[in-house]
Formats: C-alpha cells, sequence, structure tokens
C-alpha cells in the first residue's frame, strides 16, 4: 500500500479575519440586546405600576435605549469598514 | 503505506489584528450596554416612582449615558484607527 | 508511512500586540461602564426617593463619574500610544 | 516513518509584552470601575437617606475614592514605563 | 523515525517576565479597587445612618483603606522592580 497525502490547508487570513467580523456582530447584538433589553423590560414595569406617567417613560425609554442604539451601529458600521480593508 | 503531509499554513499577522479589532468592537457594545442600560432601567423605575421628577431624572440620565457613551465611542475611534495603522 | 509535515507560520508579533490592544480596549469600556453604570443607577433611584437632593446628588454623581472616567481616557490613551510605539 | 518538521514562528517577545500591557489597563480599569463604582452608589443612596450629611458624605467619598485613583493611575503609569523599558 | 523538528522561536523569557507584570498591576488595582470600594461604600452608609459619628468613620475609613492602599503601592513597586531587574 503506498498512499501520498498532499493535504495543502489554504487557511488564509483574510478569511480568519472574515470570520471574526462575522463573530463580533454577533457579540454586538448581544451587547445591544443587553442593553435595550433591560430599558426595555423596566419601561413596560414601570408603565404598569404609573400608567399615567406613561408619557415620560416612553420618552425617556427612547431616548436612553437610542443612546446604545448609537453605539451598536457605529460598532457594526466599523464591522462592516474592516471588511472591505 | 506512504504518506506525505504538507501542510502550507499561511495565517498572516495581519489578518490576526483584525479579527481581535472585530471581537473588540463587540466587547465595547457589550460594555456600553451594560452601563447605559442600567442606567436607562433605574431612570425608567424612578420616573414611575415619582414622576413628578422626570425632568430631574431624565437630564441625569443623559448626563451619566453620555459619559458611557463618550468612553466607547473613543474606544471605537481607536478600533478605526488601529484597522488602518 | 513517510510524513513530511511542512508548517509555515508567519504570525508576525506586531498583530498579536495590535490584536490585545483591540481587545483591551473592549474592556476598558467593560471596566468604565460597569463602574458608571452603576453610579448613575443610584443617581436616578436617589433622585426619585429624595427629589429635593437633586442638585447635590447630581454635582455627587458627576465627580465620581468623572474620577472613572479620568482612568478610562487614561487606559485608552494608553493603548493609543502602545499602538504607534 | 520519517517526519520533517519546519515551523518558523516568527513571534517576537516583545509584542506578546506589549499585548499583555494593553489587557492589563483593561483590567486596570475594571477594577477602578468597581471600586469607585461601589463608592459612589452609596454616596448617592446615603445622601437620599440623608441629605443634611451631604457635606461629609461627598468629602468622604472622595477621599475613598481617591484611594482608589491613584493606585490605577500609579499601575497606569507602570504599565506605560513597561511600554518604553 | 526520523523527525526533523527545526523551530525558529524567538520568544524570549523577559518578554513573558514583562507581560506577566502588566497583568500583575491590573490584578492589583482589582485586589485595591474591591477592598477599598467595600470599604468606602459602608463608610458612608454608616455616616447616612449616624451622621453624629461621622469623624470617628471618617478616621477609621482613612486607616483601613490606608492598609490596602499600603499593600497596593508596595505590590505595584515591587512590579517596578521587577521591571528592570
Amino acid at each position: 500500500m503506498d498512499t501520498l497525502l498532499i493535504l495543502l490547508q489554504s487557511l488564509d487570513g483574510a478569511s480568519i479575519a472574515k470570520a471574526a467580523i462575522a463573530i463580533g456582530a454577533g457579540i454586538v447584538v448581544i451587547g445591544a440586546g443587553l442593553g435595550i433589553g433591560k430599558i426595555g423590560e423596566s419601561a413596560l414595569k414601570s408603565i404598569a405600576r404609573q400608567p399615567e406617567a406613561s408619557g415620560d417613560i416612553r420618552s425617556n425609554m427612547i431616548v436612553s435605549a437610542a443612546l446604545i442604539e448609537g453605539v451598536a451601529f457605529f460598532a457594526l458600521i466599523l464591522l462592516i469598514v474592516a471588511l472591505f480593508v
């Protein structure tokens, strides 16, 4: 028996980078999900406790969630840039 | 049996760096999400308890969340710089 | 059996350093987020409990959060220095 | 069996050190964030409970937070020294 | 069996040591932050409960926090010595 196994493993770095960008995008969403989820959760509980303060709570919920949204979008744009650079 | 295994692994360093930048961007968002999420959560619960203090709570929420937002954006800009350097 | 394993791993150190800087920036934001988040959270809950002490609470919140902000920015500047050195 | 393993790993030590300095800076901020965050949190809650003791609480908050700030900055300066040595 | 292993690994020990010093500095700050943070937290809560005992609480807070501060600074100085030796 004479086996000739030539394994050319061309695992180039560009693919590793692309893989990590995909993982990174997932981590971004975990971060944003935890943060905005916490805010949304307490918004709903708070409206349930004080239905008359519903307008105030809604506007504050949007402001604080938008701050997390901003960081998350900026990180995702960074990932898109990293994809092409 | 005669096995000839040629393994050419061309994993270059620049891709490892790019990969870590992508993961780092995700970690930044987790940090910002946890921090701003905590602040936003307590803002909404506090407004539900004291609807008349809503203006005070909102301005303080924005000030403290902006501090985290500042660090997070500075870190993301550092990552963009690291991407091109 | 005749195994010829040629492994050419060209992983240079500068990229490892850049990778760690990216991860480090993420860890900095987690630290700042946890700290300032805790301070902001209690500031808002405290204002809800004692709306008349709102001015005192705000100034103390900014002082203590600024201390964390200072360490975090100093660490990020250290990372930028490490990027170019 | 005839194994020819050629491993060209050009991972120099200076980069490993730089990598650890970056991670270390992140850990420093986590330490300072946890500590000052805890102090700031209790300062604000205490002011809400005893608004008349506000001056005392503020001065003590600054003293104890400054102790952590001192250790954190000293550690960051140590890291900068380590970067150039 | 005929193994020819050519390993060009230029990872010198001095860099590994420097890396560990950097991580160690971060761990020192976590330790000091947790400890002094806990002391400061309870000092401030105690002043809020017993404002008339404020002087006593402050002096004891400084004594106990200074003990942690002392150990932390001594450890950081040890790390600086280790950096140059």
